[in-house]
């Protein structure tokens, strides 16, 4: 969490770090958002000394929104650019560089620097290799599992609280849908709208966008898919597909609050009734979700969880990931993954081999997603996969988040 | 537009490009979604050879949305990371650069290789420093205006189809706020919900919210802000605060098509009447608008806008950025910008210094938005502002998108 930045800074022999956030990354760039918070700074950087000081640089035009953050503020603007720019010669990079040596020296950074957040990568490199050429700082770089990742991977109170939200949320829209699906009667084993129409992919998930929409999530690229593209794991579903009655449904949601943290849930439906192979997979998915969930353990290194997850679906008679990375039948995917400001955030739960031996910690925030996948079965394609969220609380125990009910079939009216 | 790639890579001299989308980013790297469109590949690499050639490297996962792109495809799980994970003793960077150089060995990818897209920044400068280090290509980073940019820079046919639908449906939105608006009665010079209470910033962006939601429109950060946030240019406003009459309100919309392109659009309004000095100003600002729109040419540099409005608006005795960039008073911003799958694209018209000499080209996107700002007037802080958008067609005439009325003032019923 974040008061662990000092020490981690510390662990990892950083006198500063200074993350950036260029205009155009919104909330993709979570390194940046996890220090302004909810506020709307479109470009600026964040600054952390090793004495645990944050410092926000921004721009004029933001001054209000660079307030909201609560951050000790400097101005950008106040190193006049235009200047720079002209001693420069119109080389906007040196422009930069030079101004970020002038920030620097005014907030104190020096030594080791950390740079961190998304960028362009050719201004990224560039601007990286010229302030290292100039010797305006040690420049640091850490190629993944970073100083604000690690800080990141355990959540404080506040975080929890926000992703407690957002499950509650994200289950009334689960349920909203599921309600909604069920209003519908059914002709030919296809749902039928009040027109006539057929009932389609399309349809539930303008559905699923305005319920959102009305409880302030912002979601995108929901996977609400059936038959064959449920199947697939990360298929979004074909607009155009009819709901019809017995086949697989995929539904996995991970909106997250108004520039908040995210949810991440899915459950597997088969609309009227379920025929017999695919409910007796759901039985097995839900089998081994249980089996992890009972696993989680503070001591357990994270690939213990895939690699339990292989072993129980191989027992089955399921081809799994951890013999062939290509396979595109049976259980194909990780275990589960840490998520919070992004949907997904290390840890990853992975095979041996492809994840370290780091362990869930206390504060982590994880979801358990087992799932079976036979888009090519001449029965019909087919997927199920069970997702819930846990955190583990400060008593290490792993609590759950979320509580909508598995059931696999929605019976219609 | 895309179909200049060939010549601008020539231009260049580069052989082949690659554009990497890491995990996470989605709607935000932009340049990955160029050519993707609205398929949802989470992560993988776009390569776009001399010849024209495009190949989408992806994750069997995500087969499908890969397949619907309707590019070359190689998938990325056939080089088994796994194993190169272990040949390179865990270290995941060294094992990612292995595969890409048979990835490009592959592909053909060799000689002057770009490298565009968002990406953490310390992963970005490691991984291109590797590259560089082993020799696996001559590694070209472009700090800004790149390759990319400079293709994006102009549009093409189906590319200008979709943000003339992005502006009329965002103006559909904003026709819709104004009439909620006007729904209302007023008591003490302040608008009221049915239930007594003041209506305020946060029901309007509710509603905003909402109506973008039911037009498949995905909107985030719009500004409403009225009195003296409306004197700040990036104040999105504030959810607490009523809608008192006669205070300018700045709404500043600038929504995408779900995956797709933006619009741009701002209005100024005061509720009720409109006190003289902001008339006054609004007056002014849509005279500079005017005169901008009649001054659109393909042959002037772009900084000439911004010269020739802050000439105007210091001629009606404004203070304006090109003196002092630290300005909170008068004309303190850009007079536009370009955009398309971001909000803001270049060309960016700047002050002469502060922009290069390009000009506005035919299949130019680009939108003209000056405005006048006091937050510290002692009458009430305010700020004033009109924004459309136009496009410079075939015949290099540049065509208004947008159509919503200026009108000041939003009657009550």
């Amino acid at each position: 969490m974040k008061s662990d930045l000092p020490r981690l800074m510390r662990e990892r022999n950083l006198d500063a770090i200074v993350v950036n956030n260029p205009d155009g990354l919104g909330a993709s760039n979570a390194a940046f958002n996890y220090f302004i918070g909810d506020a709307h700074v479109s470009t600026g950087w964040v600054v952390v000394k090793s004495s645990g000081e944050m410092i926000l640089a921004h721009r004029t035009m933001e001054r209000d929104e660079a307030a909201a953050t609560g951050m000790q503020l400097v101005n950008l603007d106040a190193y006049n650019f235009k200047q720079l720019l002209a001693d420069k010669n119109g080389d906007r990079l040196a422009a930069e560089v030079e101004r970020s040596k002038r920030l620097f020296a005014d907030l104190g950074v020096n030594g080791r620097v950390g740079f961190y957040g998304a960028d362009q990568q050719g201004h990224a490199f560039q601007f990286l290799s010229a302030l290292a050429r100039e010797e305006i700082c040690e420049v640091v770089t850490e190629p993944e599992n970073d100083v604000i990742d690690a800080a990141r991977m355990t959540k404080d109170e506040r975080e929890v609280e926000q992703i407690r939200m957002a499950c509650r949320l994200t289950e009334e829209v689960i349920g909203a849908t599921r309600d909604f699906i069920c209003q519908h009667t059914a002709q030919h084993e296809t749902l039928i709208k009040s027109d006539g129409t057929p009932l389609t992919v399309g349809d539930i998930k303008r559905f699923i966008r305005l319920r959102s929409a009305e409880l302030e999530l912002e979601e995108a690229n929901t996977i609400f898919a059936i038959g064959r593209d449920a199947g697939v794991p990360h298929s979004r579903g074909t607009a155009g597909d009819p709901i019809q009655l017995g086949k697989s449904i995929v539904f996995d949601i991970f909106p997250r609050l108004l520039h908040g943290y995210h949810a991440d849930i899915t459950r597997t439906w088969c609309v009227g009734y379920a025929p017999d192979h695919i409910a007796q997979a759901h039985a097995q998915v839900a089998q081994v979700h249980r089996a992890i969930e009972q696993m989680f353990d503070t001591r357990r290194a994270v690939w213990e969880y895939q690699e339990e997850t292989c072993r129980l679906f191989e027992q089955m008679g399921h081809p799994t990931i951890r013999t062939n990375s290509a396979i595109t039948s049976g259980y194909v995917h990780a275990q589960g993954h840490g998520f919070g400001l992004s949907v997904h955030e290390p840890p990853v739960m992975r095979n041996k081999g492809m994840a370290t031996d780091e362990k869930l910690q206390v504060g982590t925030i994880i979801c358990n997603e087992p799932g079976l996948y036979y888009p090519d079965d001449p029965r019909g394609g087919w997927g199920v996969r069970i997702e819930d969220d846990y955190w583990c609380n400060r008593e290490g125990v792993f609590e759950r988040l979320t509580h909508f009910p598995h059931d696999l079939v929605v019976p219609l009216n």
